[in-house]
Parts: C-alpha cells; sequence; structure tokens
C-alpha cells in the first residue's frame, strides 16, 4: 500500500469521501521521507504543518531544566504526530520531534488544510473527531496516568501499543514511562515471567 | 438579549449561519435554570450533555483524596461548561459541576448535537474550533500554569476574565490558583497597591 492509500484508508474509518475529496487530500499532502535521528520540528519553532506518518517511528519530547528528555509522544505508521499546542495557536513549539528511525511521511500546510476545511465537511467531521481524540488522549497522558503505578502503565502501553514496543530503543521507551531503564528492564522480566 | 440570541451571536462570532441553521441550533438546546449550589454533574455521572452559560456562574472542580475541592474551571454568561473527556468518552465523570449563584444555561443532549453535525457543516466547523480551544484551554491550565507563580497565575487570572473575580467566593478562586485565601488576600492586596 503506498502512503497516500493508506492516509486515504485511514480517513474512510471515520468518514466517506468522494472521489473528488479523495483527490483534493491527496492533493494537499506531499510526502517528506526522514532519517533516523533527524529532527522534524524544533522546540522554538512554529508547527505549521499536519503530519500523518507512513512508515517509520518518530518521538516527541521535551527537554527539561537540566537538559534531560522527557518522551511526549511516539508517531509509528498510521499515527498523526505534531505539536498541536504550537499548532492551534501558532506560537513556538515546546517540544521536538524526532525520527527514532528512517521513515516517510505525509505533510499539509496549515493552509491547506484550511482549504480542505471549506470545501470538505467529511474532511471537517474527520478533524473534529481527530481533535477530540487528541484532547482525550492529552488528559490520559498526564493526568489519568499519574495516578497509575509504572507497572501498570507499562502493561498498558505493551497491550496497547506492541508495535511502539518492537521499534524504540529501551531509554526511550523507559522516558515515555517516567521511570529508568534499569528499572523498565525489571518490569520487563516481571511481565515474561507472568506470561511464561 | 434572550438566551438564544446570546448562543446564536456566540456561534456567529467565529461561523455563518443560515435562518435554518438558527432554527436547527434554537430548536436542539433547551433553557435550564440553575439555583445557587445546585450540582448539574456529578463525578461518576456520564456527561451527555453540552452546555451553554446564559446567565450567573458556575464552576467545575474535583475532590482530592482528603476531600479538598480543587476548581477546574469557571462558567459564566457566554461560556461553555462541561466534562469534556466524559462527554467525548461515555465514562463517567471524575469533575463535579456546581452552580456557585442563581442562572440560566442551555443544553442539548449529545445525540441532538451529532444530529446537527450531521445537518450543518458550519455548525461542525464550530465545534471544530471549541475543541481545538478546549485542548489549548487544558494544556494552558495543566501545563503551562506549573511553570509560572501565583502572584503571575493571579495578575492573569484578573485581566483575562475581570468578570469572573467580581462573582466568585475568595477561597474558591484561591482553590482555582491552588494557592490559601490568606495567600490570595496577600496577593490581593500587593496588587491594589501597585495599581494606585
Amino acid at each position: 500500500m503506498d502512503g497516500y492509500e493508506l492516509l486515504l484508508n485511514h480517513f474512510k474509518k471515520d468518514v466517506k469521501l468522494s472521489p473528488k475529496e479523495e483527490k483534493l487530500i491527496a492533493d494537499s499532502f506531499s510526502i517528506m521521507k526522514f532519517k533516523k535521528n533527524e529532527i522534524i520540528l524544533s522546540a522554538g519553532e512554529i508547527s505549521s504543518h499536519m503530519r500523518f506518518v507512513v512508515e517509520g517511528c518518530l518521538k516527541s519530547f521535551y527537554l527539561n531544566e537540566d537538559g534531560k528528555e522527557h518522551i511526549v509522544h511516539f508517531g509509528i505508521e498510521g499515527w498523526w504526530i505534531n505539536d498541536l499546542y504550537s499548532y492551534f495557536t501558532a506560537t513556538p513549539s515546546t517540544q521536538y520531534i524526532q525520527a527514532i528511525e528512517n521513515g516517510i511521511f505525509l505533510q499539509a500546510p496549515k493552509e491547506k488544510l484550511d482549504e480542505l476545511f471549506d470545501s470538505s465537511h467529511s474532511i471537517e467531521r474527520f478533524f473534529r473527531l481527530k481533535f477530540q481524540n487528541a484532547y482525550v488522549a492529552f488528559i490520559d497522558r498526564t493526568v489519568n496516568s499519574l495516578s497509575k503505578t509504572a507497572e501498570v502503565r507499562y502493561a498498558e502501553f505493551c497491550e496497547k501499543y506492541p508495535e511502539i514496543e518492537q521499534c524504540v530503543p529501551q531509554y526511550t521507551l523507559a522516558s515515555y514511562l517516567g521511570i529508568t531503564p534499569e528499572f523498565l528492564s525489571v518490569l520487563r522480566k516481571r511481565q515474561l515471567k507472568r506470561r511464561s
């Protein structure tokens, strides 16, 4: 399946699209290849594109006062990755987006997306739903996760996103979970024992 | 101005509405009066309505482990108030919504709102924008505010929402700012001194 097919199928999970709408979407998104470790968005830059991952794996993170990386999200095939706060408010991003491995995404500039909204109710519907999901995911990530132990969060992560666990280095996953790589290793062993 | 006029003008700040769309909106929302201290939504209940405040003042809050109230949002004339997480996910609310004073809101059940989305691109656009704003407001409230002192947060609050400062009791505003009423009183005096 090529990138555009993946993107259109992704839309069609939530909304119906006419051939004309499919063409509008395809014409608005362009293919971007990225290399392992490449920085897609830097803190301080305004995010002016919506990005859909076709292949590969990316992470978004911010640096704390000591320069330590804190993972906010991952982006894998079929996911969107962005600093939505920066995108919505046109203010400098507080996050970095960086590639974990080589890959491809499709991106549309904000003006193109606004044109898509003007020309299609279905496309506007699709993003209304995506933004609702982003709101929910953000609360899950920041608020609800505070009330769970690292062990529970790790187990839930593996269940929800088995494909990410495969492609992400252990120290990156540890940063996402807010624990040390050593403690993640302990949790991993415990979980393997429980499964066997 | 009656409640429906206020609601329609609120929509028309962001989108154009035909007379047919105005009627659809007015037919979907019903008037609800509330009394001071009335609970509009309880923690544990699923939020199944979208609510627009026409008159009066409300607060949304959660209770911490010691039963202490933590204010999340206020709702005054021309604002929406909800536990959007509960509304989007149809899961039990973690928050309460309670009236601070007598008032009126307009509310639409979720099914009606979904019908509105189906029948009007403009209405779908309006809520796409509102949900973007909710995402931004949530981050402002939880993440960005952590990096500011109580004094700065109080000054910003007074500047942004002078009308709320008038109607909210001091201990409620203190809870919103995450400080004691005594410390709020100190901040208030300092600010008055600076202004004079």
